[in-house]
C-alpha cells in the first residue's frame, strides 16, 4: 500500500475521533450503567404506527416512495412541517423548508456554506459537541462564550463582537442551543434572545438556531424562538425528528430564509443527492394523520418522570457540598452538573468506570479547553431503576472524593 | 437581513447548481420524452418483499431498528455485504466496509478526506457528474483523461502523471467509474486495469472505484474489480444499492483498507452520524434471507430488453451518417451518442424540447469543457414504448440538422 500521508487532506489531517464516542465504547460493557449517551428512550418509538403507515405508504405508492426524492425533500413532509410551524407562529412557507438527513447533517451543511478555514465563529460554553465536530473540520476558529441560568450571556457576548470588529474581522455565525441545552439543559430567556437578534444585525452575523428538544419542555412557558423573534432571515432554525419521533429514519429540517435554502440545497446536491424519500414519507403520514403532536405529548411524560427521578436521585445521594450543583432543566434529555474545585471530572472516569457508572465528560463540550468541573447527564435512555442507581454510585463516589481532599 | 454575501464560505460561492437538476426541471413536463434521468424503473422495485420485511424488522427488534446506528454501520448489513463480496473473490473483512448515505456521500467524503482546494486529481473524459460535483466543492484542479472502447486510455494517463511529476506536484487520486460507465456506458478493459494499478503505485496516487451498475451486466464477461486486481488497499471502491435494490433508502457502502475506512468514519461522524439503521435493517435482512441476487436476475432481465430496444430503435431512426455514432454498453443504464460535427448538443437541446423529448448534454460530463457533440441517453426508466418514440423524436431531429447542414 502507498504510504497516504500525503494523499490526505487538511480536513482529514485535522478531524479527531469524537471524544464521546471513545468514551461510549468504554460504557458499553452490560454492568455498567450509563448516564452517558443521548439516546431516545426506544419504549417512546411508535413502531406500531409506523409498521402500518410503512405498508399503507408501500401500498399506495411504493413507486415513488422508494425513488429518489428531490434534493429540497418531499413535498408533503414539507408541507406538513410548514402547517405545523406557522401554527405556532412562524411564518414561513415551503420555500424556507430543506429536510436534512437530520441535525448533523445541517450543522455540516452550515460549516460548508459559511466557514473557510480560520473564519471566527461563536459558540457557547458549553456547546453542542456535534456542532464543534462540524465547524471543526472546516476549520472554524471558535470563540466560547459562557453562559448562566438564563444562557449565553450577552454582555459577554457583546464584547467579543466588538473585540473582533476592532481587528476588523467578522463573525460568521453565532451558534446557539437555546432550548434545554445539550449538554446544560439550559434554556435562553426570551428577553435575551431578543438582545442577541439586535447584536446580529449590529455586527452582521447569522444566528444558527439548533433546536433538538423544543418540544420536549415538562413545566414553564415556552419563550419564542429566535427564528420568530428574528422574522428577518439573519436566523438559520435546525430541527430534527430524532428526539420526538425516531432517530432511525435520519430526518430533520432547516428553515432559513429562501436564499440561504438555495445555497443549502446546492451543497446538499453534492453531499448525499437527497435524504431517503421512503423514511420521508412515513414521517409525512405520520404528521398528516395528526399523529406528531399527540406522541410528543407522550414523550414528554415518559421523560419528565425520568427527569424527576434523576433529580430526586440527586437531592437523596449527593454528598451537601456547596460547590456540588447541577442544573434542574425545564425539558430536554439532560442535566449538568459540576463538581467542587478540586475534582476533575476527567480524572474521575477511570473511577466512575470502576464503580460501574458513566458520564459524559465536560471537557467534550467546550472549544477551550474548560469543563474539567463538569459533567453530562442523560435521563432520557437509561431506566428509572438505572437513574436511582447510577446516581446512588455516582452519589458515592463524590463522597469518596471529597473525604479524600477533606473539603 | 443582513447582507449574506461576506458569510458565505469559499466552497458555497464556488458550488453551483448542478447543469443536470436544471435541465431535468424542463424535462418534467408531461408531455416530453425524458431520456434523460438516470433513474432506476420502478416496476423492479420489490415493494412486496419490503413491506414484508419492515413490518418483520419492526417486530423483531424496533428498539434497535429505529435507534442510531453505529457510525461505521449496521454489523448485520457489513456482514451480509462482506459475505456476498467475498463470495465474488475479494479478500475482505467487516473492516473494509463503511457504510454510507448511498454512493454520493461516499463521493462527498472523499472529497473531504483527501481534497484540499487546488489538489489535482484525474478524472475520466467524460466523467460522472455527481464525483465532478463533490470534488469540485473541494477545489479540486480536475485533469481529464480521454477513454475509447476500452475505457481510459492508459497510455495518455502515464503521460498526465508524468507531465505532473515533472513539476513536483502530486495527484491525489484517479477516479473511475469502471463498469458500463455512467456516462459513457463503456466498461474498462481487465488489461487496463491491471495498467492502471501499476501506475497508480508507481505514482503513488489512490485509485477511486465507483461502480454502481457492476451487477448489471447483460452480455459478456465481467472483468475482475479494480479492487481485487489490486488487494493492495490502493483502491477505494464505491457501491450502491440504488440500482440494485432502491434508490428511496440512500443506501450504499465503501470498501476500503481499514486505514481509509478509519479516516472516513470520523468524517461521517461529522457528517451525519450514522446511516437510517431502519433502512440498513430492511436490506440486512433482504440480503440474509437471499434475496438481493435473484432479485438483481429481475432487474438485468427488465433493463437487457430495454436496451435492446433503444439499440433496435437507434438503428432504425437514426439517419445514416458516418459521425453519427453511439456505444452498446454491455450493462448498466446508460447510452453515449456522438453526434456529426458541427451539431452541438447544447444548442439541440431547446430543440428538442420542441420536439417533446429530452437528453443529457454531454458538456456536463466534461471537467474540459468538450462534450458539445455528446448526449447521454437512459433506456432504464422510460417505457419501451416511450424509448422506441423518444429515439423516433431523436432521430428526425438529427435527419432535420443534417439535412439543414447538407452533411
Amino acid at each position: 500500500m502507498i504510504d497516504l500521508v500525503k494523499n490526505y487532506s487538511v480536513i482529514a489531517r485535522r478531524a479527531k475521533r469524537s471524544i464521546i464516542r471513545e468514551l461510549l465504547k468504554l460504557t458499553e460493557k452490560p454492568d455498567i450503567i450509563s448516564l452517558a449517551g443521548g439516546l431516545p428512550d426506544p419504549a417512546t418509538f411508535p413502531h406500531e404506527e409506523i409498521k402500518e403507515i410503512a405498508s399503507f405508504v408501500l401500498d399506495k405508492n411504493s413507486s415513488s416512495a422508494l425513488q429518489y426524492s428531490s434534493t429540497e425533500g418531499n413535498t408533503k413532509l414539507i408541507n406538513e412541517i410548514v402547517k405545523w410551524k406557522q401554527k405556532e407562529g412562524l411564518n414561513i412557507s415551503a420555500e424556507n423548508v430543506l429536510i436534512t438527513s437530520a441535525s448533523q447533517q445541517a450543522l455540516d451543511m452550515l460549516g460548508r456554506v459559511f466557514i473557510d478555514a480560520s473564519d471566527p465563529i461563536i459558540v457557547e460554553l458549553p456547546s453542542y459537541v456535534g456542532g464543534l465536530g462540524a465547524f471543526t473540520s472546516y476549520g472554524a476558529k471558535m470563540v466560547g462564550v459562557p453562559m448562566d441560568e438564563d444562557g449565553v450571556k450577552v454582555d459577554l457576548l457583546r464584547q467579543s463582537l466588538e473585540n473582533l470588529k476592532i481587528s476588523e474581522e467578522h463573525y460568521k455565525l453565532i451558534y446557539l442551543v437555546p432550548d434545554f441545552q445539550n449538554p446544560a439543559g439550559i434554556t435562553l430567556s426570551e428577553e435575551r434572545r431578543k438582545e442577541v437578534i439586535k447584536l446580529s444585525r449590529e455586527f452582521e452575523t447569522l444566528i444558527v438556531e439548533d433546536s433538538p428538544y423544543r418540544e420536549l419542555r415538562y413545566e414553564g412557558i415556552a419563550p419564542k424562538s429566535i427564528y420568530e423573534l428574528d422574522n428577518t432571515g439573519n436566523v438559520v432554525a435546525l430541527n430534527t425528528f430524532s428526539k420526538i419521533f425516531v432517530p432511525g429514519f435520519r430526518l430533520g429540517w432547516v428553515i432559513a430564509s429562501p436564499e440561504i435554502i438555495k445555497k443549502l440545497v446546492v451543497a446538499k446536491q453534492n453531499m448525499d443527492l437527497c435524504t431517503a424519500n421512503f423514511n420521508q414519507c412515513i414521517a409525512a403520514e405520520f404528521m398528516s394523520r395528526g399523529l406528531l403532536e399527540p406522541h410528543i405529548e407522550k414523550i414528554k411524560k415518559v421523560y419528565e418522570v425520568k427527569r424527576k427521578v434523576m433529580l430526586d436521585a440527586l437531592d437523596t445521594y449527593m454528598p451537601k457540598h456547596e460547590e456540588l450543583t447541577w442544573t434542574k432543566p425545564d425539558g430536554g434529555l439532560f442535566l449538568w452538573l459540576t463538581a467542587p474545585s478540586g475534582i476533575d471530572t476527567e480524572e474521575l472516569f477511570t473511577k466512575a468506570i470502576e464503580k460501574k457508572v458513566a458520564y459524559i465528560v465536560g471537557t467534550a463540550f467546550h472549544c477551550d479547553g474548560g469543563g474539567h468541573r463538569n459533567m453530562r447527564l442523560n435521563f432520557s435512555f437509561p431506566s428509572q431503576e438505572q437513574i436511582v442507581e447510577g446516581i446512588k454510585r455516582l452519589g458515592s463516589l463524590f463522597e469518596d472524593e471529597i473525604a479524600d481532599r477533606k473539603m
